[in-house]
């Protein structure tokens, strides 16, 4: 079903703690397209499961109801492919919650990969990431802010930080989405 | 502005001629998304223009409302970052009318690259195209299809055909935002 190397990699889309444009702490809304772009990916490269995080109960149901369309109702019939990869979203109220269920799963604690379009001192670069995953047996999850990003707390209690994306310039605004399918394809994809 | 790889490169989403689940030719509708998400992609990998084609006239009208909105309306000043990528978006009815005004652009005829994810005998390598990108005078457009895909027709006439993306497996059905997101980090973006 997945490759050998994302067999410990899971990604992870946070709605909360995020910062919205004026730096403030928010719980951001869930985006019908952020679920499947992500799935879609994530079966693609081999990825072992996909994290939607949400406090809100109303998004939680919101998702949960998606993903019931896709997995077992009218959806599984008429897009098999699309159950494929939703198939891999769990939704969780706290990245504590998912954590947890993956160092169940796994027999190990996971360590979370933060990801920002900010380079930070001693980032972790992608062909390390990629080694990593080749060799080293931990469960990591790559974790993906909406919204203006992931909060300073969040990063300061992450595993790694991983290099930002860099394009041809100082623009460097990529929809999340975007972001997502650009780096499991530097760390999970085949040589090119 | 941009890096001097991406100078000439165009990208182009194509709703027609494309094909529906059937494989039957149809014209698909423009999605809002595509065009946010592949015009922050095209500027921040330095790509020059990002052509939207459809031939339906109130898909034209929509498009148009929604640039006016974030280049000139509300939206430019409450989100300038999204003003500078969907200025790169010009529409068009055809395909001959974007490679005329290609054309007329760069003094060449602009030569295409169609995408697909099936593999095709023959097919351009995404080291030979970034090659082709850094020394290579001629302009190229990338060009992607919606829904099923491009075309029998379109993909005969082009003069390149792009290998397919390959994840971990068999499962490959990315959706043409990340597909064009992890073709223009693979020919534009920085070394890993």
């Amino acid at each position: 079903m997945t490759g050998s190397s994302g067999k410990r990699l899971y990604v992870a889309l946070i709605h909360h703690p995020v910062i919205d444009k004026n730096g403030e702490t928010i719980a951001s809304a869930v985006t019908n397209l952020d679920l499947h772009d992500i799935a879609r990916a994530s079966r693609t490269y081999g990825v072992k499961g996909y994290y939607v995080i949400t406090p809100l109960k109303d998004q939680m149901v919101l998702v949960n109801r998606i993903l019931g369309h896709w997995i077992t109702g009218v959806g599984s019939t008429y897009n098999p492919n699309r159950q494929q990869a939703l198939e891999l979203v769990r939704v969780k109220a706290t990245i504590a919650e998912m954590v947890s269920e993956i160092a169940e799963a796994e027999g190990l604690r996971p360590k979370t990969v933060a990801t920002t379009a900010r380079r930070h001192v001693g980032g972790l670069s992608y062909r390390r990431l990629r080694e990593m995953l080749r060799v080293d047996g931990t469960p990591l999850v790559l974790a993906f802010g909406t919204a203006w990003g992931l909060s300073d707390t969040f990063m300061a209690d992450a595993d790694f930080i991983l290099d930002p994306l860099t394009g041809a310039g100082t623009y460097n605004h990529l929809s999340v989405r975007s972001a997502v399918s650009i780096i499991l394809d530097r760390v999970l994809g085949g040589e090119i």
